[in-house]
């Protein structure tokens, strides 16, 4: 076989030239005469790669003076029982319940404090995240608001950054970071496992504000303690070093298609091809409800299991790989994430009118 | 440049035929269509190097079917705590201090029980491990003894495994597992971060006994349950796909080379001949006492930290990479992992002998 079309929800596709670069630096990282996977964490070319990867961050999310940025092991999940073990400790927060991965966050976070939810879309097999707005409000001194900004089972995505007044802003970002403009300023914790839009997995992206930092508990393993990741400079032990130079890589390669505000453009162009197909006629049924519809992870279905397998079978065989939905809800899904090429999207449009004709 | 003799001490040299497999696997991963940074770690192929992964394991250690093999994130920094968190709990356990790295488990450790430390050689700067049968003896009801193999900054090994009774056997083996035969049955937990005989970063191999994993705490976050990470096959997140390859990529290679046997026979060769040249004059010291040197990291000096240094200098002129001491203790480290070539170490040896000449 050869590289098919690839609509894994993670890990998921990369950019061509970014498995190519990976390729060869595995031989010989930037001519430092080591290869990426045997050098030191510590050695000059590692280094340059770990300083870019964490300016880059910076720059593409238009990070503050006073925003930290951190590479560490773990993924997102990790951070589930960190950020509360860290910033609850017996306090009040909140967390918008809006899918099975959040719903995780929420269960880890019971542990270390008080959990509210202001809002959730459980009862309804997640089909939603709430309006800009209408995620309700929270109790007076409650230390963090947590949302997950893209729900990649049930394929729902927020189109903006809740509002917080006088709380912390958390946002779990891995489906769909650098995915479009956002003001990364206005979070105080953002984190992001790197196997959908940043990379493959191994590393966890935190961008933790200063204060943040402080307040976090001092009396923890220094694996840990953010204090202690921020003074080491994510490296108490050896980092995923492979892993963070595929992040470099991705992030240079957004640089490179004109920055986040172009990406946006392809992920909004590709999204409505598909959307636009599952609405053309009445035989898809979109999962998500409209408004809450992700860019990243398009669920739909034909109403029918055996259908839905047929369909996957015959994409499969057509080149058209990773269409299943996530086993704990079946039917379909397409991720298109940055790196999604519009050939694949073409594709599979033409894949899905051609099936819809034959079986429909 | 082109690729330069690695002594690093981790991430440490690879085979180049699995630095070659992984160029090509990240291309295509064994035929499936789509690249391995690039696959669902729930598909079919990469299921397949995970399973193979994993019987390798139980293979080449001889483990036997009480035990269970975990490869997750966090480095074995990560177990440090994740230990003492499920097995101690309020009660006893046994550290011996050999190092750095050994003491930074002791402090974990302490957080979650009593520790007693029956050996230390941390007053003499680490410059040995206990001899068979030296190492003390711990009070009853003691839970765990805890060890760390091989101490890569000081550069000591055991040459042995020690004897418990009646208290389980704990052991941090990240940079010298796999480099001589032992019976991984002996075991209750065995840990291993992969960068230094395995792999490269992101990976954590944990062999652990199934006594062990049900008397874990069941009250912790699922991804510190051994009991829930055993339960989901090391799949509560997305584990780190690429650096698993390349452990299964290594174990294969190991097997052959002729297994652990033909491996160990090499490592002691390649240590011999460096550890030769250090004592045949009186130019070089090595660092670690003589019953306690370690195969996989040679720690020596000429005794005058410039001098030092110019080797260091003129060694990396010479394509000798990787051989300045840990920058905690200074002096000089040539790192011998299970990779490590002959024409490496003959280079070396060449180098040190011709660097005495001229300047001794």
């Amino acid at each position: 076989m050869s590289r098919q079309h690839n609509f894994s929800a993670g890990p998921g596709v990369l950019p061509e030239s970014v498995v190519q670069q990976t390729q060869e630096a595995l031989w010989e990282l930037e001519g430092c005469g080591q290869g990426l996977a045997e050098t030191s964490h510590r050695g000059k070319a590692f280094d340059a790669v770990f300083q870019r990867c964490k300016d880059r961050v910076r720059t593409l999310l238009g990070l503050s003076e006073d925003q930290e940025v951190l590479l560490l092991h773990g993924g997102a999940r990790t951070q589930f029982y960190q950020i509360p073990m860290n910033l609850l400790r017996g306090g009040t927060a909140a967390y918008l319940d809006t899918g099975a991965w959040s719903h995780y966050a929420i269960e880890d976070a019971r542990r270390f404090g008080e959990v509210v939810v202001p809002w959730s879309s459980r009862e309804q097999g997640y089909d939603s995240v709430p309006a800009a707005g209408q995620w309700g409000s929270v109790p007076a001194g409650t230390r963090y608001l947590h949302y997950t900004s893209n729900n990649t089972i049930a394929g729902t995505e927020y189109d903006h950054v809740p509002e917080v007044d006088g709380t912390w802003l958390v946002c779990d970002a891995s489906s769909n970071i650098l995915s479009r403009p956002i003001d990364g300023s206005r979070f105080d914790l953002l984190y992001a496992g790197a196997q959908k839009n940043l990379g493959t997995s191994g590393v966890t992206l935190v961008v933790i504000r200063k204060a943040l930092v402080e307040a976090g508990d001092k009396d923890l393993p220094p694996m840990l303690r953010y204090d202690k990741q921020v003074a080491k400079d994510s490296m108490l032990n050896t980092p995923c070093t492979v892993g963070i130079y595929v992040v470099e890589r991705v992030l240079a390669w957004i640089e490179a298609q004109g920055g986040v505000a172009a990406v946006d453009a392809r992920n909004d162009r590709q999204a409505a091809a598909v959307y636009g197909t599952i609405d053309a006629t009445g035989f898809w049924h979109g999962k998500a409800q409209r408004a809450s519809r992700s860019r990243m992870n398009v669920t739909f279905t034909t109403g029918d299991d055996a259908l839905d397998a047929r369909f996957v079978k015959e994409a499969t065989a057509a080149g058209l790989h990773g269409l299943k939905g996530h086993r704990s809800v079946g039917g379909l899904r397409a991720s298109l994430y940055n790196a999604q090429t519009d050939a694949a999207v073409d594709a599979l449009v033409a894949f899905m009118k051609d099936f819809e004709q034959r079986v429909g």
